[in-house]
């Protein structure tokens, strides 16, 4: 019996509440002997690390860096290495374009070619989001009978591709050479399959008639196809674990990844107050509230140990916004880690916190990494966390007689 | 997605050097109140113990006591119940027999028979090898039509028979009845198997013809074969990690794992002091240094506390010279626990530190079995070491978007 399998059997109807707090890449590497959280003053989430459940998760498996997508499907609870979601589909997502099951989706990169059709520019000068806007206008013009295309704006040279009406395959090389002074590849199919074969045709068809369209345009006269991804429904939150789940998000990747598993994503302006005061207008319309704080993870990238300190003394001082909703359940944690000094993801496990009426206490003094290793969860994987919660807001019942 | 093909996927180049030491059934039970490498003054190991990543880890799963085999396989990253070595495999590699795939191993005892053909002895009162070499030199002399016999000396009454150039089956029973009075089993297929049958065709056709060469000898007049076993290539350190690996290691049994992986072996002579000034010499050569001591075993399974304490004692001492070299990574483990009072191979978790740039800390204060409950890495399974390993020597890009 798998996890979903032994979940559906067991659960039970519950009216108790669940905040969701993920800091983005809170888990760190230590400077002068600690870490980013450690260094950081946190006397509120310092109580609820006494008085809660804690511990470590590793997000994926030892020694795996985990992306944002299978960062957040382990905290899902959706196995990562099961539920592969490809980029693609990550890519539409993010713009929170509505993929339904069945749809092929594609990144594109604008890229500049010469008049032989050699490239020039892999990023076509990285150019503006309007000029972007502007060649995905042109580009929709193009018709191929029987199949719906979507091309949406991402960011400077990205935009999404997607396919809908056809029985797609997602088995095909991308087109871009990863160098200059060559032509694009066409598409071709990664196995010997009448379906692959046959999407690898209509993509190249595509690229032809872009290429005819964009002939005028410069810099950005042509376009780079990578990633192509079909997309699978599955299972959605309130399928898997009868919750009514909410998104409270401000950016765009975290918003597509909660929609991807069904939770409502709500219209939110990044950042940690206006996301927490978010959460008190919505209190008691849902039962599970996923809340996602992007600036540890991008301080983090940034190498910045002290914006990152800051942004977690930030949450902590805020957090009085969530304790007094007096939820249920209440969990801190992070996606993956992402050390300063790393400037990258990385694969160290995350702290966790879960505080219920239920939980058990190791008198941790200070919510922290080393800490933490002291905790009533040991070193536990993210997949295993929805489950305890689940456990703790009294919504499954015993297991066999 | 399995381990293999997850590394596989994410794997990417780096020059970083991994040192990779095992100290053979390291892991101990105390005696007064602490383990031997409780006991052990190790200043050298407490620093790095201090500075690195540290934990147990369970070699293949809770209770379950390795051979060298699944021990070192665990180590390496290959998962010892999947990649099961037969007996008559290891015995070949033990003595370093350049086996192939499609071979067919077995382990020979020598055995004494009476005139109506009853063992009398089922070791042939342990002969010298000398005498095992003359009666391997006649048995040589059989030649069956199609098949290549590879008979080798092992050890006392032991050889290694290796058979070659047919289509065999190893789902074989053995010939030694494991009492005297009885004579000599014949081999039967375990399974109703074409192969199997011709294969144990060929070797009762094998064994009748030694009983005929060896009918004037004493006390080796007859054999015993244990163990049947195909070797089956298994995918190499490079295939699976991009890593070119060399094996230090003096003793064959080790060597033999070791080249079973594809590392390269090389020549040394046994000794903490001897191996360690031959890794110095070879720095740089490789990617992976795989060190094995296995004086640390040895003492435990004769039940000599003191002398096991006095062998990490002497590693420790002789530490510097691996630490002047700097490696990227350094790991210092086991393949099992040996307590010198349970005088075998157990199951205990084994000790483990990994120091890299990267590497978080506990501040743990001893290299020792109690202090190291409470390190990062906290008690995972010896299989998932080395995917850490490769993450910690950059090796590995980030899982997903």
């Amino acid at each position: 019996m798998d996890r979903f399998e032994l979940i559906e059997k067991l659960r039970q109807k519950s009216n108790e509440k669940i905040v969701f707090l993920v800091l983005d890449g809170l888990g760190g590497l230590p400077k002068g002997g600690k870490t980013e959280l450690e260094t950081a003053s946190t006397p509120n989430m310092d109580k609820l690390a006494m008085e809660g459940e804690t511990g470590l998760m590793i997000p994926v498996s030892p020694g795996i860096t985990p992306g944002s997508g299978p960062g957040h499907l382990a905290l899902f609870g959706y196995d990562p290495l099961q539920y592969v979601i490809g980029r693609g589909v990550l890519s539409a997502l993010g713009i929170r374009f509505p993929i339904k099951e069945g749809d092929l989706a594609a990144r594109i990169n604008f890229a500049t070619i010469d008049k032989d059709g050699n490239i020039v520019d892999r990023r076509a000068g990285r150019i503006p989001d309007e000029i972007n806007k502007k060649m995905c206008e042109k580009i929709r013009q193009i018709k191929i009978p029987g199949i719906e295309f979507f091309i949406e704006t991402v960011k400077e040279h990205r935009a999404a591709l997607i396919l809908r009406g056809g029985d797609f395959s997602d088995k095909l090389s991308e087109t871009d050479p990863q160098k200059i002074g060559v032509p694009p590849l066409p598409v071709k199919p990664l196995i010997n399959d009448e379906k692959a074969k046959k999407t690898a045709e209509i993509l190249n068809e595509f690229v032809e008639k872009v290429k005819e369209v964009l002939k005028d345009e410069h810099p950005a006269n042509m376009i780079l196809l990578r990633g192509f991804a079909l997309h699978t429904r599955i299972p959605t939150f309130e399928e898997v674990y009868g919750l009514k789940a909410c998104a409270i998000a401000g950016y765009p990747m975290y918003r597509g990844l909660a929609s991807l598993v069904g939770m409502e994503v709500i219209d939110v302006e990044s950042g940690v107050e206006s996301e927490f005061r978010k959460l008190e207008e919505l209190w008691g319309k849902y039962d599970f509230y996923f809340v996602h704080i992007k600036y540890t993870d991008s301080s983090g990238e940034d190498g910045d140990f002290d914006r990152k300190v800051s942004v977690i003394e930030e949450v902590d001082r805020n957090l009085d916004l969530i304790l007094k909703l007096k939820p249920d359940v209440f969990v801190i944690t992070a996606d993956h880690s992402t050390p300063a000094n790393y400037k990258a993801h990385s694969w160290h496990p995350v702290p966790v916190i879960l505080k219920s009426k239920w939980s058990r206490s190791a008198n941790i003094k200070k919510f922290g990494e080393t800490e933490l290793l002291h905790g009533t969860l040991g070193i536990m994987k993210s997949v295993d966390l929805m489950t305890l919660i689940m456990a703790h807001s009294g919504r499954l019942a015993k297991f066999g007689a």
